[in-house]
């Protein structure tokens, strides 16, 4: 049997991407956003929920470009951290010992101790009441070689990033691989 | 060192998300979609992917109302299935062998075997080139009871769910919970 939870944001897995931006003096900021992913394959965007009173939304309506960068579960007090404080009254890399570091595509500094980096120019966005939705083409991708594969791809092995329970307020963890895709399924094509 | 993978849809994690839909027919679909996550948290929204060619496209266009429903680990082989047939030729459901429930929210079918299920309305779309972008406001998330924990709120280690690894095109796990959120990141607040 299945229980009603009513209307509620749940969903699994959800993702703990940190947005930075630049505000008008150049000073950089960083916020945690589960409300995302990936939303097109061409061009390759990302979605990232802000809401309007957050400091990145100002940022990000000025400079029209951010990266996501995707911490490993090492660093899951400094996520956390990005959620909880605002950019307005903190330094937030002050606060953490995190490296701000200005990116060379767009005007926006990414986490230099995360794995994985996106960098994006917003090309679009939509008003969702509580959140605008800013749509993010991904101009690049920038990987840390210590958590490539023997084979030279990303390893989420080696990555290990984290996801967000929205209804109890945690971070896990991922777990092993367990299959292939387009193709453990094909047992079905008959 | 971080080493240039270009413009890819790359992030940590993804999510497997069957989408539900009936046909002008009333006949259902499943269809498999990695691309996106929750959008605003009011009204409670989620955004999900699908490019114009995909049977469930017309569907969603015709019906304006779709289901979500996240597959636990042991239905790896079944979701990967309904990302690789068309629902114009198949009957995915007679072929994996799962059931389709009528929502009774919602004018779309939801699949009975998986544990977790949201029953949206299309209130928005955005066109991003290869993908069109649906907005679904969430009217109810339906949780199987096998799958809570004691405090009876979802527990992420029974239900078991997927992540997809765009990169290698695998299914992965998620491991067990590291931490509380808005919680572990305190200790930089000072």
């Amino acid at each position: 049997m299945k229980q009603s939870f009513g209307r509620h944001t749940i969903a699994y897995p959800l993702p703990v991407f940190v947005i930075g931006t630049y505000d008008h003096s150049g000073r950089p900021n960083a916020m945690v956003a589960a409300w995302g992913g990936i939303c097109s394959s061409d061009p390759p965007s990302i979605a990232v929920a802000v809401r309007p009173t957050r400091y990145t939304y100002r940022n990000l309506m000025e400079k029209r470009v951010f990266t996501i960068s995707i911490p490993s579960e090492t660093y899951m007090a400094e996520a956390d951290y990005f959620g909880i404080a605002s950019g307005e009254e903190n330094d937030k890399f002050a606060k953490t010992g995190l490296t701000p570091v200005r990116s060379t595509l767009v005007d926006a500094p990414f986490i230099k101790e995360f794995p994985v980096v996106l960098e994006c120019r917003v090309t679009n966005k939509l008003d969702i009441r509580a959140h605008i939705l800013f749509i993010g083409e991904i101009l690049d991708v920038k990987i840390d070689e210590l958590v490539l594969g023997a084979d030279g791809k990303p390893d989420i092995a080696k990555i290990r990033p984290l996801g967000f329970d929205a209804v109890r307020s945690e971070y896990y963890t991922m777990g092993p691989v367990l299959g292939k895709a387009f193709s453990s399924g094909r047992k079905y094509q008959k």
